[in-house]
């Protein structure tokens, strides 16, 4: 969608120098940006050593820190005006009521006529579809699933039955909510399956990355908080609470029961035991481990197996690197304390 | 499906107290329980303070710890007999033999006229569906497959060809079964394919989660024993075998060749290296890693990269976290010989 | 597909010994070989030792090991011609030009007359894809998406928009590329989604597999190596860069704008900080992890977390195996030397 730089400022609240009225069509990094782009500088130093080469429309930069020659608008967060820029230049894709022929769609379900049902979509009985929503090839919504307005599900998403997603989530392909927890108990020859007869709730602008799995809860709910955003094959297990604005990265795995409050970040790779307990805003390394029960506490920085505050982590692993010398000065003493002790034996001898 | 307590208690061989003919239709948690839920209270100490506002029907309580005013059934396992009673209040979805339009299936497969085909399901030549099995959405079952009875394969979940699956099997949304293993021979320039011509074999009554991939052998068999529950996102690779009752964590991967003997529990995210053997009833912790070769003892739980028995990992990381102190007590030491060398010194030099 | 010893020894230019014209259909391993089969022998202690009652057509040995009885190809590297053998008498499946009229296939995709679209495909406008592809049920092509020559896309692969593959690409099951890549800015409330308009390329010959991940660029490229092999939920993250040959074991992920150079070798559940450089030909162990902007240069093996050359990590971890002792050494010279601190003492007081 085509704007004008002072159509972008404006949008943005922010100032601008050079042609308000020139075209801007798209975001581009400033390698492959051409003459009807807008790119993004983030520090001066970079502004200043600008290549003259490049050709966009208009640069977001730093207060006074536009390259010779682009037009510019001015930010205190250049990368985050960017971003916003980005939704207006290229807005989420809206739906247009479409019903693709090939749907199969339960007589019982209520989707509105806003609604985009692509190709060889499944909607069961008693779903209800709220305006704006789009669903791309293959998705299945399972009975009684409820979805809020202007959800995006790309391919073969899977909704098993009484899911309730909110408002303008973004469920990339394959993703799989609802499906049953992993719970079991053992009667002496073999696992009986523990009913897994709970539901999940997705709130407001969550996003959950391609082929994820967030499983029911058993009896209760497993619940993903408002905002959070959730990476590619992250696997999240029955009843896990994740609070408003959590942000989990890829292959990061949350065991049964456990809770992560709000504002968390979590790496990559990083497994849970259950019932753990991430208090709020707490940041945690990639491929990090939280044992089963465990409290992590607000205010720090954790990394390890089982996870540390990050300084103690960095001490330990440095001294961890520092064994060889201190085998070394270990067998020196050992030398050193034999030669006092004949020393003195002889002394004792006189 | 509703049963009134004493056709529970019948079912499951226990006592009750209370109103026998009182109706029950569902499980819950004690924290979301009504009057016709059936709850369980696993310790007398939580049943001796039990809230006096929960509504259940009837709860199974270890004998004679029934809260006031309930109904009860005594068990010396609640928790168990609990999942025992759900399997009757809430059974297996069961198939009625509907074959949906959309569904593309060969001429030559035999399915048993109980199954239920669902929508956008394919089912190629040779195949063969016993009785009482479900196929969700999107199901695809390659030729020569064959299912054995009252299998539930949950939408989009793929079995590549000549797949051979037991009794009563789930498999969840978008697991693969059968895809080819990851084998290739370097001539110096590219890798070159090895042959990924075996076959997938699972047992009866093995669940496996969402997401999870289970390759096909090389030139032999990949093997999921019986009663075996994998949990979602697990990988497990060519020519493994995985024995009866093993139970396998989320997000954990097993390495070509390895063998899991029965009743094995392995944690999440474990790695496996190849032609590993972990002998039967072994426990590994989450997060831990097999190295390739490795024989892994009965007898014992296991933890750590590599893994080592959980006393020995518990001693080494007491140990680890204690480096300063060490490090400390080293410094110390050479001081103190340092003084020594030259008190002796000076002895020396009278 | 049937060949005579003869034709196969030709085609890999070898020798071989016995009876040309006898008929190989398959290959096997020798445990389940049968009258037709092709099978290997990789070392000459085994071939010595032979079992009798192998009943394999031709086996694939080192020059003059032919156990007796069994006709025989002669190869320095039975296993890599074994494999090549496998491509003759297994070849790919090969594209019929087959449509399913369940396909759904926009007016404006240009499909070559070969290409086999199987049953509920979906291809999307302005798709091109090549001569001798196949696409099995429930694939999905985006918009602009380009597929070249002889390609297989098993069941339910994804592609989202604008993604480009190369030649004789092999994505199994369940493999999603071109989703968006994980990147956001918090504004100090919640988090704004970067733009993730960039692209995938594929190059040729790459193998990708089941339920893995391949995120487009954010503004740029997320690029696969020709040659490159990737196994099973594999996470590729934005504007990753991998190299020709490069071989990734199951679970590994890779953060975004990370370099993987040329014929690296990664092992599984290997975890890769952003925008960190991996030299050519490295090779990174199993669980092994990589911090960010991290460079690991050629010439070595890595383990670890973080990782570091194998070496020094097998010293480590050996000497962190015997942290007990060093406790118990130190222990023992802070009683020595406390003992020479008394008897220097007693001498002094002389």
């Amino acid at each position: 969608m085509s704007r004008t730089i002072s159509e972008i400022a404006s949008f943005l609240g922010l100032r601008f120098q050079g042609d308000g009225d020139r075209k801007v069509d798209k975001v581009s990094s400033w390698e492959a940006a051409d003459a009807s782009s807008l790119i993004y500088i983030e520090s001066r130093e970079v502004a200043a050593q600008f290549p003259q080469t490049v050709q966009a429309a208009c640069a977001i930069v730093l207060p006074e820190s536009a390259p010779a020659g682009i037009s510019a608008i001015f930010s205190e967060r250049p990368k985050l005006d960017f971003a916003r820029a980005a939704s207006l230049l290229q807005p989420r894709p809206s739906s247009a009521g479409m019903r693709h022929p090939s749907a199969v769609i339960s007589a019982s379900a209520e989707i509105d006529k806003s609604v985009d049902v692509g190709p060889l979509v499944t909607v069961r009985a008693g779903a209800r579809i709220r305006r704006g929503c789009i669903l791309h090839e293959g998705v299945v919504i399972g009975e009684g699933c409820v979805l809020g307005e202007e959800c995006v599900l790309y391919p073969s998403v899977i909704l098993y039955p009484q899911v309730e997603v909110g408002n303008r989530a973004i469920l990339h392909a394959g993703v799989v909510v609802g499906s049953d927890g992993f719970g079991y108990v053992f009667d002496g020859d073999a696992y009986i399956k523990f009913p897994q007869v709970g539901t999940v709730v997705i709130e407001d602008d969550v996003e959950i990355g391609a082929n994820s799995t967030i499983d029911r809860g058993s009896l209760g709910v497993t619940r993903i908080g408002a905002g959070a955003k959730i990476d590619n094959l992250v696997q999240v297990a029955h009843n896990v609470q994740i609070g408003k604005g959590v942000v989990i990265a890829a292959q990061t795995g949350v065991s049964g029961s456990t809770i992560i409050e709000e504002y968390a970040v979590i790496g990559g790779q990083v497994g849970f035991g259950d019932h753990a307990h991430v208090q709020k805003g707490v940041v945690i390394g990639s491929k990090a481990g939280v044992l089963p029960g465990k409290i992590v506490r607000s205010g720090e920085t954790y990394w390890g197996i089982p996870v540390r505050p990050l300084s103690e982590f960095k001490r330990l692993n440095a001294l961890f690197g520092r064994l060889p010398q201190m085998k070394e000065e270990i067998s020196k003493l050992k030398e050193q304390v034999a030669l006092l002790q004949a020393a003195l034996q002889k002394f004792e001898s006189k």
